[in-house]
């Protein structure tokens, strides 16, 4: 099994383009990069981060075993078009979006007789775009989702979540699209966009950055964030963000509804909660 | 003007006033140190935190050229009408609390001819309460607000921010209490008010701790939150605290109706504009 997959094609070597290259190569993969910026295929040259790049992937699919396409969700279904004829026989391909919902029939009616699609989901990544913030040890540790298809092959899926593991990722679970993008919507988008209104919210009266300390800077180091990325999951995911938003203000109107009657108990209630919560969590961790 | 004060008594040996005892007896000052619970006071004098302690001020006031009240904010008032008549002459006072608006005056009022109080708001915590949660290394780069009255005398306020710079805090500002109030309304308070409803707001149907990364995890670090201090802080500052939950919410709503109605360039301004306010604050640190 181990021996399956040995030569890799990452398309798109952005920040986790870049990554997964680093980590694969370390691994003893063959590493093969296409990104349609020019600076960044020299770059993945010159740093050593591919054993070969290109700003296309044609002459390098049909001699890989796995094709990672580590590209925008939306840009993920035309690549796969352009491809799907230069793929090897009996390749697996993976993708690398925080959404899967709405993604993968299409994308599943591409693919040739005897190829087998993979979705994933590597939760790690940076504030920062682009192959200089590109940095394998961000997956250390971190989870990795997979959301089997009915289509897919036991293998395949076995082959990936082993990668997963050898890159470096601790917990690697399995959940259907739609559990996938619950509670994507909750654990990553809802903090997203919290901490992009709370840096909004900044009146400005006074010189904020004097005033802050560990709390204001923890909630709002995300509110840097890359927008046409995020504003394409945000989206892609809007039933589950909106309900998330929606249970969060509902959250937020109690502390604000006891704030309005001096309700002390109420208050010391939810924080008794939280904290509870908050407590048991970082035992699991 | 460094020889005026030697002598320290600190009142509460909390997280802060355990922290402050540590970092000024490793100045060389004499501190000694009060607290209502007897273990605490065993801690503090076994671990040398503190030169000398005991379960009331009375024996170290009248010896000490510098008081520090570091009580819940409630309790300040109560313990300086009970210590005014030990205080020595010249003696300067201050405390560590968290809001300032509706408690200067009365202090005041009680203070003895000759003594001086300055307010001061260390912006330096832990999530965790007690002496045994101490460390002095909390203070090195963080923020000092001191909110001068107009009783005070120019000297004092510079002694206070002499040794808040002695203690290793970087930022020394002078505010009024009603600014005070205001920026933590929004740098703090706010920030645990969404931090506690985030954690709140989590139906449970996935085990939710499996699925985080840094962005969650960063954002609710202080939804472990102390319910007895941060109710009164809260409620200490209600006012200003709902202003600044509802321009919060605002913001959110700009997001949720974006959200509704797929719009998404309303979405990319609001992600640049945190991105950009975000990025110039890294800057500003």
């Amino acid at each position: 099994m181990k021996d399956r997959i040995k030569t890799v094609t990452i398309i798109g070597l952005g920040v986790i383009g870049g990554s997964y290259a680093m980590a694969l190569k370390k691994l003893g993969y063959t590493v093969y990069g296409a990104d349609c910026d020019e600076e960044t295929v020299k770059k993945a040259i010159e740093r050593g981060i591919a054993d070969d790049a290109a700003t296309t992937a044609d002459g390098f699919v049909p001699i890989s075993d796995l094709v990672v396409i580590a590209l925008y969700p939306k840009l993920v279904e035309g690549e796969l078009a352009r491809i799907a004829p230069l793929l090897k026989e009996g390749a697996i391909l993976t993708d690398v979006a925080g959404i899967k919902s709405h993604f993968t029939e299409k994308i599943e009616s591409l693919l040739p007789e005897g190829t087998d699609f993979v979705f994933a989901h590597p939760m790690a990544g940076r504030e920062k775009k682009g192959i200089d913030y590109a940095d394998d040890s961000v997956f250390k540790g971190a989870n990795f989702i997979i959301t089997p298809s009915p289509k897919n092959r036991k293998e395949s899926l076995d082959e990936i979540e082993r990668l997963a593991r050898e890159m470096g990722f601790r917990n690697v679970m399995r959940l259907t699209p739609e559990e996938h993008d619950r509670v994507i919507a909750f654990v990553s988008q809802l903090p997203h966009a919290i901490a992009v209104a709370l840096v909004n919210s900044d009146d400005r009266k006074f010189d904020t950055p004097r005033f802050v300390g560990d709390s204001y800077r923890d909630l709002t180091r995300i509110a840097n964030i890359n927008e046409k990325l995020w504003s394409e999951l945000f989206l892609g995911n809007k039933q589950n963000l909106l309900s998330s938003i929606k249970e969060f203000e509902k959250c937020l109107d109690v502390i604000k509804t006891a704030l309005e009657n001096d309700d002390k108990e109420t208050l010391e209630g939810e924080f008794v909660r939280a904290t509870k919560r908050r407590t048991e969590f970082n035992k699991e961790l």
